[in-house]
């Protein structure tokens, strides 16, 4: 069976929300899955000297505008969080636990909680919060909340992050197809190229 | 008659030479004209705080194959010049010399200097090597050396480069449509979106 297409983002960043609209079916349409890899950006951000993209003069402005332009047209719901950016421990920690016992309901959770955050605004850095979202995909409250404490479920996620630093990831959304790489949301024009293809 | 899409670019931009190879054509699809404007990043970027891409360590390794590899796909000759980035000083104020007499040799000028430093891989930073450019669109090399010290000329560049900070450029290339923003050679797709739809 051909790889999956490896799919790395923050939970925080507006382009990865807008990546979520496509990238499955665009893996899809070539037979192909996706593996959904929450990372902390902020991490990869600090080796880089990157910093948030709202705090950029100029960058953040179209940012500000780019975003919900693209939203209206993929048709996604979009509002901006009133807590922007955030940083996403507990939800990505609650992915890795779920994506441990169940890979489908960590992709639910994942869909959940970005529409939550950037389709409704809310603030989700909470741990209660996340755990709220988790228990709507069918996950115990009690148990995830527990989960975000946990030393594995801790571990799992620098183990992640520091796997796609390595691979090179420094931005978010961040996709391979058979190990090349493609960085942005607007680039999976070229990921379904890339697949249908094989290279060119 | 409907207003021209603007191109504001710098003339040291691999990607501003990917666009190169479509920009026109999108705009023409929509009986519209393109407005070429090189501009000094560098003056930007100092007060966006960014720095070259090439200097960013993964985002740097990534831009070194990334472009190539969009160049292939665009069936654009692509080689990494010897000396990169370059201030585009030179060049630019070329540019704007001969846009004030021939819009349209000013365009053949800027295709002839990206496809000397990015096709070719040629140093283009002096003013002999831009002159001998110029030349090739039927310009006189003397009065293109001369003009390259021309108060007029360099004030001109300065104050296209004024103009594009205060419209929000940050990068390069970068589009107006209407007044609507676009950041990225990958943005051309929206351009031509835009164009069709009168925004969305």
């Amino acid at each position: 069976m051909a790889a999956s297409v490896e799919f790395y983002f923050d939970f925080s960043s507006p382009y990865a929300y807008l990546a979520t609209a496509e990238v499955d079916a665009v893996a899809a349409r070539h037979h192909r899955t996706v593996t959904w890899r929450p990372i902390l950006l902020g991490a990869i951000m600090k080796e880089t000297g990157a910093r948030p993209l709202a705090e950029i003069p100029l960058k953040g402005d179209y940012m500000r505008r780019d975003v919900p332009r693209a939203a209206r047209l993929l048709k996604l719901p979009f509002r901006w969080p009133a807590v922007f950016p955030f940083a996403a421990i507990a939800a990505s920690r609650a992915f890795y636990w779920l994506d441990g016992r169940d890979q489908t309901k960590a992709k639910l959770f994942a869909r959940a909680l970005f529409k939550a955050y950037f389709g409704d605004g809310r603030d989700v850095s909470a741990p209660e919060a996340v755990a709220e979202i988790a228990s709507h995909v069918g996950a115990d409250k009690a148990q995830v909340l527990a989960a975000l404490q946990d030393a594995a479920v801790k571990e799992r996620l620098k183990t992640e992050t520091e796997a796609a630093k390595a691979k090179g990831v420094f931005g978010s959304p961040f996709f391979f197809v058979d190990g090349e790489p493609f960085w942005g949301h607007d680039r999976l024009a070229d990921v379904d190229r890339w697949l249908a293809k094989g290279g060119w």
